[in-house]
């Protein structure tokens, strides 16, 4: 079986860059033709138009398990379909399931396989909070990979990310551990950085020269493109650059679906290295 | 409404202690008259078993998310069949959602809506990595709680946790902020700590006099019930302490349900105060 890393190489050369979509279909944000629908449903039909259209650009999606378990069972079901609609409408493209799971040991496999073999994600991301045991049993599925949250942007990421631990930020012990925990640097073990801070972006490539990165908040998040790139995706260095509402709701009219095609694309376009 | 520490109060005076059974149904030690049947219903077949012999000994029940993410949309399924099962076995009891999640904050809210709105919650467990916007909003819904991963017990603590950040260990900031998050002290935020620290137990009471505590590993992971008591539940302090393994799996023959009763039993009297 191949590698993430030779799976992630070959998604990025199918769709031209390292262009992630996050599917975080909001309700209250959806496009005026699909207000019609009832909810789950209409979640559903957004998600199939948002893959139809974006599937020449994107290298991977990223749903984001809140956005489905909120709608209960059927949401559920959505998030499921939403994975058969990526297989079918865009197969070169990898699944990140954007979960943020984190448990004990024994607790931890049942989450990979919730990920990796029911619901088919080939990555999915990973708190640290708990240590070893929490991340290191999603190392051992073959082809996958775990972002792990290393140095998020969101307002809270000061609370404890942050904070200066032996010298140095909570967030580099996070990377050093992570990257010693895939010691051989297989890729599968990957970490989430924000997009917005590229020095920091800098800093932590070079602590983890060979490691996947997954980098949201390009976009409405107001990151930029190609500093991202310059800063963490030189030297062919594996990266995935997420975007979600620039995309998703490029337009809220009847043209919402090629909207997101040309938002995707144009990104694409930043991204390409 | 009742706040979440009036009900905690009426669920542990109903049951006689503050006893919380976690509902982590591994499928390699279901007993073996539940063996002839299909995975997931036999999962529900041994949760409704176990909640209707442990009912009058149980304050809370706990299940983890991930034993029944692990089962695809059918394990989800037997989620919701086993929250409805306690409402109707056990209504005194308050349900704990374990899934330990944490986002950022209009994706905290989603989760906030899968398990309060939806699956129907009283609380549910949530990871600090990210900070304040992925705990508090969670804290907007009257009546429930979200308790905190501050300080576990399993191997993995060590890497995180107990690094020293500005002179006391990380998750010394993580109770200092949560309460602060719940400054009010009205008992929407609790924190997760475990058994086997009765001094970091006794230390974290100290810091947060009002806040729920959830107590994990007594039982089969070597905590001890009536020290736990005296360590974090003088004065009546609200806590709820947890055991999985060692009341659901108390026996694996026909009389299952009768050993998890008297285990439930058993570890109730221990915890009476």
């Amino acid at each position: 079986m191949p590698t993430f890393l030779d799976r992630l190489s070959h998604a990025e050369n199918t769709a031209g860059a390292c262009l992630c979509v996050g599917l975080d279909p909001d309700p209250e944000r959806l496009p005026v033709p699909l207000n019609e629908l009832p909810l789950p449903d209409a979640l559903r039909e957004f998600n199939r138009a948002i893959v139809e259209a974006t599937a020449p650009y994107a290298a991977a999606y990223k749903p984001n398990a809140a956005f489905y378990e909120a709608h209960g069972l059927r949401g559920v079901q959505v998030l499921y379909e939403t994975v058969a609609f990526i297989r079918t409408l865009a197969p070169h493209a990898l699944v990140i399931m954007d979960s943020k799971r984190g448990d004990i040991g024994n607790t931890a496999r049942f989450y990979a396989r919730a990920a990796f073999d029911d619901l088919g994600a080939d990555a999915l991301t990973v708190a640290p909070y708990m240590g070893a045991d929490s991340v290191t049993p999603f190392l051992d599925w073959p082809g996958t990979c775990a972002f792990v949250l290393a140095r998020t942007s969101n307002p809270g990421a000061r609370d404890f990310q942050h904070l200066p631990c032996d010298g140095r930020p909570l967030y580099r012990h996070v990377v050093e551990r992570v990257a010693a925990w895939d010691a051989e640097a297989r890729g599968a073990a990957g970490l989430v950085v924000g997009a917005t801070d590229t020095d920091a972006l800098a800093e932590i490539r070079e602590l983890a020269p060979g490691m996947p990165l997954l980098i949201p908040g390009v976009g409405a998040q107001g990151g930029d493109a190609a500093a991202v790139v310059a800063a963490a995706g030189a030297n062919g260095a594996p990266l995935l650059v997420n975007s979600s509402r620039s995309i998703l709701f490029a337009s809220a009219g009847a043209g919402f679906a090629e909207a997101a095609a040309q938002a995707a694309r144009g990104l694409r376009d930043q991204l390409v290295r």
